[in-house]
């Protein structure tokens, strides 16, 4: 197993986005050897390094080591998957140099389907996913604000990861993040879908909006509420039991967040890729296998497709 | 009872839109006595009259009776209510000039509801509903383009107004348009809602497309068929049966109308009040308080009315 405890553990951080950039920062600001793979901004961040705003304080990774190709990063002992879930069908050729027998693989991507995904090209026992309760977003090349540095769940694809969970959860946590292990991690992903369905789903279906405007709509907060059930109710008949007081406080938490723009939306509204699949199509495909009626998200996955489509 | 064959019966049409006036312009035409109430463009239809625009052929009205009050026009035998649904609250001041003790009062509206509305104001027995199948817009003021002269079924609120169905059919009839009786107005409305629900609303909550564009997107076409569903659904609960050979009809209809902009969408987007409640929330709440679910269409009523109201 690989001894992650060890300084000389070399991390690869997969699509340096929002999350990516952030908790490989947070890594490598605690002496970790990380590698940023960079799809766009690569000359920036290799000239300027990243830079994470926060509230009250920010930080600096100067110089930080970033690659254009996978290839010259070579094999890692973790490698952690923060690329878009629409980027999916590039997994194949990015983690293949980076992987080798006993390499972890992390992901932290939003939604359903990209734990399967993972397990068509490593072993299932080195997989394991992570779920991000953060606002997070990349505004510039390299520059990162972090409006709610929320807690980070890690969880095993396979029973046989169990311990490399706890060893993450360690690396995480020395190095700053609020990080635990999730009980169940599909569990956590259908908890996280609870909020993302409704709040990016309807900041691009209602007209390009911040997740305070629909909580300021009585019609939207109610239609937030109904796909939030939906969710909760497969989520329950596929074995996992979310509370009404989980419900509440994604509306309590989004309340504190002011008028925050879903990465959906920023995806939308920059013309980029949507992850309509990973956050809409496979969470709606696995509640109708399991008879789960979800109607409302079926509604909200028509338009979106439509949206998404139409807008390119 | 009316003498309706007798040309100097006296004629207002309230609200003169497109459906106002073009079956205005027909009767007038005909030589009917007709009085036009217009909230816009009165000066320039007084000055310019009607003009009919349709593909094979045009018609005029020079000059038309038109007026900015109805208490200009005084006591009617026929008032014909082509107000948008959103002005009904306009009504008793604008119906009380026009009605004597045996006014017959036709609403062409769309929607539910409407016909209870006017039955706070005029004897029961008096009301006769109208439903036009008709593409029709107004172009400018006085210009109303003909898409599709489809039919026009007249039904009456109350038994004791069916004498006076077979009399304003036979002038309609008579002034050349294709009309007809609806065995039942109740059901006629419903009927027309399976078109105004899926396309009126989708083509607002779609982003503001014509209907090619929700025919042409499978999703959306998957869509329109499920609202369609719902709404035929609840039409059966409340007793009118609507056969699969009618929905699909909708479909057939609506590829042979090209790009068309659903009257809904026009209102969105010119900044007019959208018919929501008649069209949309009314038959949701019948539905759902005869035990009927629709889930789609509370999902997008939900997001009509955010949308309509972000956009004021």
């Amino acid at each position: 197993m690989t001894d992650i405890s060890d300084k000389g553990m070399k991390i690869a951080i997969v699509g340096s986005g929002a999350v990516g950039s952030y908790y490989g920062c947070k890594l490598a600001l605690d002496n970790r050897d990380v590698h940023f793979y960079l799809r766009t901004g690569y000359e920036t961040v290799q000239r300027k390094g990243f830079e994470i705003r926060q509230d009250t304080d920010s930080f600096y990774l100067h110089p930080a080591q970033v690659y254009a190709s996978t290839t010259h990063i070579g094999a890692c002992d973790l490698v952690i998957v923060a690329l878009k879930a629409t980027a999916n069908s590039m997994l194949r050729e990015l983690l293949s140099p980076l992987i080798k027998p006993d390499t972890s693989v992390l992901t932290l991507q939003n939604g359903l389907g990209n734990l399967e995904q993972l397990a068509e090209l490593v072993p299932a026992e080195q997989i394991l996913g992570g779920l991000c309760f953060v606002c997070i977003n990349r505004v510039q090349p390299g520059v990162i604000e972090n409006y709610l540095p929320g807690q980070l769940f890690i969880g095993a694809y396979h029973d046989a990861a169990a311990a490399r969970v706890d060893e993450l959860v360690s690396m995480f946590c020395r190095a700053g993040v609020d990080c635990s292990a999730a009980r169940s991690l599909e569990a956590s992903l259908w908890k996280k879908l609870c909020w993302n369905v409704p709040f990016n789903g309807l900041a691009i279906a209602g007209g390009g909006i911040t997740t305070d405007i629909i909580l300021q709509s009585e019609p939207l907060k109610e239609l937030a509420r109904t796909l939030m059930e939906e969710v909760r109710t497969a989520a329950g008949v596929l074995g996992h039991d979310l509370s009404d007081a989980f419900l509440q406080h994604q509306f309590d938490v989004t309340a504190s967040m002011g008028p925050y723009k879903p990465s959906s939306l920023i995806d939308y509204l920059e013309g980029r890729a949507v992850e309509i699949e990973a956050i809409f199509g496979e969470p709606l495909r696995r509640g109708e296998a399991a008879d789960v009626p979800m109607p409302a998200l079926r509604t909200l996955y028509c338009l979106l497709q439509h949206l998404v489509h139409e807008r390119g």
